[in-house]
């Protein structure tokens, strides 16, 4: 297949090109670097050395024999290039992780909010409007996020693979519909995935788009078969307040001797993948689209779930590190439960890597392996959902 | 109290900002002169003679005494104005009516997809995030549309006023949730009003903003008692294929013996306001704000449903001037039912102007008054839903 990968420079999206590319596939690789950019004005950087793009694709050509292609380009900014590319490739597919992914970050600041806003909603908008205008058959894959549906609002019931029947009063009885799961994302970053569901929908059903959106829970781990063959090939790995997720941030924590920050209780119940897995999804995501005139396709991208006052005691128990709880700067529930929907992944063949087994690895060749490059000052979050919300005091005196 | 118009040189904000003065506020109009340069680009006039923003407001004040402040600004692209502006202002409410409202002009061109996405997606979100950066509390009163609920969804029970509760199957049995109702928009132009919704939760729940979301019907009519006092106010217009809705331009085509175009059988079913009730809506929507922490409050702004052939053929009656069915450029339904919930309005006060009252004065002051400024050529729907759709014959010869 010939795939465009959106974001292909960033923490999924670069893995993600490789193993496509591996598999086979001819790939191009569309990104405006934002992420390094961002990485600039937060004054932080990945824990492991990663290489400009040129670099990336220089060496995997000559480990691999496979050329991927670069086109430096924002989606959001620049419409007409981004028609006239996928006119001219014309592309089986497009994998689109092309957007400002970190809650925190969208929360940071009245421009972040609206950088995330307006660069997420006109990015996938675009990409909409270009492939209906090149009047291409693009099957398109977007990673979504587990925070469109919010957390415990069905009880018991775990929550569905994008959609849920309910019944609806009517003056004769009962109706059966189903409808999309309702929204309740709980940061300015989420809220932009609920908004992209919305746009799918509509063009999916005026347009006949074959789209399918993969509700992805919190990715660990840094490396996937491809990327660890050079050390020129690595991923990045974010430790840091606003982009680090929070297994990676307490493998670095632990391997620093840094206490294991907790915000809140940690009561809090999450989803977890390996990006390892988040690969392999993509790919089974593209093996599997939709027919023109279906629904969006909606997978839960999600291996398993964890309290994350449990995964910071595990790692304690693993390294002797000591666990910080924190005040919690997110507006959230202190607990929750989350019973997950996760069959259509498992039922295509994925054979998930689970958190029992990885982290160890993850923590020695990773964490422990890069940890002098460090900035103990970049750990503790510093954003805030409000104005006046208590922030972490700082851990570590330099 | 101290109140900013957004979009208040258009048809719904220009009599609610003449009406709102009237009742003795304090009006500040906030607009970018969209709406006349859409004009421009569509080569088309408001039938009825508008007047530039500097004579309208000086007209104004010589009648009434009351001064109405203009400020030239565009909500999506002029961020750093609009926050000055409200900090400097310190409104009490803020009355949104600045997106792009024309369903088929969303539809006819890439460039006025993007358009519509872009400008009221960013607008509306830069005017919740000025808001949450002032810190002031401000009340937001929104303009929505009944095309985010869709038709016919909910079998034989009404439309609710925005949220719908329904029993959610669990192992422990059926809960009860109240959801947000499902968002269905029928075109890119609608659809950007359910992403609206969507901001509106998260910062209602996030930010405590208070903020009522008013779904319109099809407004007919065109004077209030304030335009109506001088030539000089009068409101605008539109008759044509994009902008024009569709019992104006059923009552324009009358009177100049254009056949009625209706799209399709016409057994669609439409919900119906006159713009008097439109300017006495937000009234009341402005004098009944939800409190700091409240959900989104959510009004249904209709007062009667009709079918659009039974409007032409009554229209036809009146008048003498044929029905012409045409090929729907739209993806629709061909008929519909439509029940909606119009309770809230109506018991804080609405008194609704009848279609059977207002039609014959409407047609006699406006469409016969100024039927010679009408172009023929620009009544005919000539935007598609999608590209080889069908579009309407010409059936006037100059």
């Amino acid at each position: 297949m010939k795939i465009l990968v959106l974001g292909g420079d960033g923490f999924c999206g670069w893995p993600t090109s490789l193993h496509l590319s591996d598999q086979g596939h001819e790939i191009t690789i569309v990104d405006n670097l934002s992420r390094r950019e961002i990485d600039l004005e937060l004054e932080v950087e990945s824990l492991t050395p990663i290489r400009p793009m040129g670099e990336r694709l220089r060496v995997w050509k000559e480990l691999t024999g496979n050329e991927i292609r670069f086109v430096h380009l924002d989606l959001a900014e620049e419409y007409d290039r981004l028609e006239a590319l996928i006119a001219e490739t014309a592309p089986d597919a497009i994998v689109h992780f092309g957007e400002q992914r970190a809650a925190p970050y969208s929360m940071r600041s009245t421009a972040a909010k609206r950088y995330t806003v307006d660069n997420n909603v006109r990015g996938t908008h675009n990409v909409l409007a270009a492939i209906v205008a090149t009047g291409l058959d693009v099957a398109l894959v977007h990673l979504g996020t587990m925070g469109v549906y919010g957390y415990g609002w069905s009880g018991s019931a775990p929550i569905p693979e994008g959609y849920l029947t309910v019944k609806v009063p009517t003056p004769d009885g009962d109706i059966d519909r189903e409808i999309l799961h309702p929204a309740n994302p709980g940061s300015v970053y989420h809220m932009t995935k609920t908004l992209d569901q919305l746009l799918f929908a509509f063009y999916a059903k005026n347009d006949g788009l074959r789209i399918s959106d993969l509700h992805q829970g919190i990715v660990w781990g840094t490396q996937t078969p491809q990327t660890v063959l050079d050390e020129r090939l690595i991923n990045r790995f974010d430790y840091d307040g606003d982009y680090g997720t929070v297994l990676n941030r307490f493998l670095m924590q632990a391997a620093i001797g840094h206490p294991l920050t907790v915000h809140g209780t940690g009561g809090q119940t999450r989803a977890f993948i390996h990006i390892r897995d988040t690969v392999r999804c993509i790919q089974i995501a593209l093996e599997n689209p939709p027919a023109a005139g279906d629904q969006v396709k909606v997978f839960n991208q999600v291996t398993e779930t964890h309290r994350v006052a449990e995964l910071a005691e595990m790692i304690s128990k693993l390294t002797g590190v000591e666990v910080a709880y924190l005040p919690n700067p997110r507006k959230e529930a202190a607990e929750n439960e989350l019973n997950v929907d996760r069959e259509k992944f498992l039922e295509l063949g994925l054979n998930p890597t689970r958190l029992s087994e990885g982290l160890l690895e993850e923590s020695r060749d990773v964490a422990v392996k890069y940890r002098d490059r460090a900035d103990t000052t970049k750990i503790i979050a510093r954003s805030t959902w409000r104005k006046g919300m208590e922030v972490s005091p700082d851990l570590v005196k330099e």
